[in-house]
């Protein structure tokens, strides 16, 4: 059992945390990107088979192999982010099941499996990427609207990797955030049986 | 811009956190298992569609109704937790949407768009549910080694929401911890561009 984190910690990683589109003129690290990495590795997946695979989109050039492929709504804050995650999912995961859990070597030979493996749990772990790059002081802006079969090309050509969702990183500017868009409560989305 | 948490909230979210087979005899609160939803459903989700649904099994009669979909290596540390949570997507999650996103009313009109956005967004919040369940002080075993459509039909039987994974909740019995599984390096996951 471990001990509860504090309320401050708790407003930082969920409740006071908001999708950004506007971003002060503040670089961020590799050695920050690194660490999100090194924080969100550690989060379980099934059978540990950690598909997650990401490209962290900071240079010019490569913001400019992004650029075409984004909705037109994603385009200016992705641009003007210090930088963006490619959050992808390597449909060929089971190659490394011998490093990660040797007893599973085998367990995700069917290709259909492997798909839904795959989405489900580099899924699973971009929550907690946005989740850890929360608790290192970044703000988030996940998004889905892009064109993932041009992204796949560009990013990621003669491998088995798919692009899953883009999240802009850096350090928001709070004066553009919109109001807060509601939840479900309780009630709607939960029982307890 | 927040502020990055302390060294023993990332302990606790990531770092020292693992996945637990075995529990003390010490029951989860309803009023806990509904602040983990409290906090989870912050979290953002593609156009805040929100999909996830949860049903706590708690009761006994409950159990007993998720006992015969488990598979073998799942039963024992299932039964003896204090809480399972069935981690779902409603595949109709598109008629909150007026709720939720009025100007998205209408985007997920397409089964099949429908469909891989529930199953992203639903896994993406099984992640938050997990670092929330931990950030709670509560120990977590996520599995995926069940009979999804038996378990529909025993707790979801005339809706279109769909199970996606289980995840035990309690406090766990660090006695019988394995040894940590390996992860991959960042220069087997991640590339900076």
């Amino acid at each position: 059992m471990s001990h509860a984190i504090n309320d401050e910690a708790l407003d930082t990683i969920f409740r006071a945390a908001r999708t950004n589109r506007h971003w002060q003129d503040k670089p961020v690290s590799p050695a920050l990107l690194m660490a999100i990495y090194d924080l969100m590795r550690w989060g379980p997946t099934s059978g540990n088979c950690c598909p997650a695979r990401i490209v962290f989109v900071v240079s010019e050039e490569a913001k400019e192999k992004l650029r075409p492929h984004l909705d037109a709504t994603n385009v200016h804050k992705t641009m003007s982010a210090p930088a963006t995650a490619i959050l992808a999912y390597d449909l060929d995961f089971a190659r490394f099941m011998p490093k990660l859990n040797a007893a599973l070597a085998d367990a995700f030979a069917d290709p259909q499996l492997a798909r839904v493996t795959a989405l489900r749990n580099a899924s699973l772990q971009g929550g907690y990427f946005i989740i850890a790059a929360r608790a290192l002081g970044l703000d988030c802006g996940p998004m889905s609207g892009f064109d993932n079969d041009g992204v796949d090309r560009a990013f990621f050509a003669g491998t088995d990797v798919k692009s899953n969702f883009l999240c802009n990183l850096g350090y928001g500017d709070l004066s553009h955030l919109r109001p807060r868009a509601e939840r479900l409560s309780f009630d709607e989305a939960c029982r307890i049986d």
